[in-house]
């Protein structure tokens, strides 16, 4: 038994897509996936990063976004034999927490909220393992990191990544 | 330098209070802070649990709490010398994290995004101390809990036990 800390954005809750529709919409723009390979939204269009932060941090954006596929049937199974926890830098977004609750128990009914965390530096979690997208999180991280492949990180070089939910599933199912 | 991590609701957040004028106007009562030594105000009154759940699940009560004496002060001047947490139960009041966040950034504007914390079961924090006014927080966190007096844990025996903010200023302080 492993207690096992899971980021939210582009680990269990699709961010990247209801980003891109949202941006080619408000800013007339056409990006897709292929375009931010290895790069942030924001950093693709700095002169609109404040912008962009804008939209993002309301509580519709956080309400609606899609659920990573294979996570729900994976995290259910991982439950049965871990403690596993929820643990998303929603401070970033200080406008969305209530509707990050409402999706998560909506869309992941199994964790319990005694198992759900939001907060800013992951460092003051106790667990043995934290799948995240954002490796700067496993620098004081006093447990294990275990990088989940997104679009941004796709040059970042670490040793520990897994690509899809089958992957977690071979890690910690066998 | 120590790790402190701090829970909100009457221990920085005046939640008693508030507490009991709703509930005096929204059925009739007349209660006092002295009818709750000991006891919490749902098992003072079990047929009304329910509604007192609800009552203050809300955004505008969170919104509108008062400050417990002395913990603005104190706290800035622990954060010169331990890094400081706060951290709350917030997911047992699930329409109210945003409230909560506004709340702290408000009040206490010299406690970073990156070091709030809500959370359900608080084992899951790493830090060398937790104050908080419910001891079974206590039970498998790792590092040391330190009861912060409130009514309703008045006749708890505990031996780490501060009666305010000024006895917290004594143990970290010196």
């Amino acid at each position: 038994m492993s207690i096992i800390a899971i980021d939210m954005d582009e680990v269990i809750a699709d961010f990247i897509s209801e980003q891109i529709i949202r941006f080619n919409k408000q800013f007339s723009k056409n990006i897709s996936l292929l375009d931010l390979q290895g790069v942030k939204l924001q950093a693709l269009y700095p002169s609109l990063a404040d912008e962009i932060d804008e939209m993002i941090n309301c509580d519709s954006f956080f309400r609606n976004l899609g659920v990573m596929p294979n996570s729900q049937s994976v995290i259910e199974k991982l439950t049965t034999k871990h403690e596993v926890y929820i643990a998303s830098a929603a401070m970033d977004h200080s406008n969305s927490l209530d509707a990050k609750l409402s999706w998560l128990n909506k869309n992941f009914p199994f964790i319990k909220n005694s198992n759900i965390i939001f907060c800013g530096d992951k460092s003051i979690i106790n667990a043995d393992y934290l799948i995240d997208d954002h490796p700067h999180h496993f620098e004081r991280f006093t447990g294990m990191g275990i990088l989940f492949s997104a679009p941004h990180n796709m040059n970042f070089e670490y040793s520990r990544r897994v690509k899809s939910w089958f992957d977690v599933a071979n890690l910690f199912m066998r």
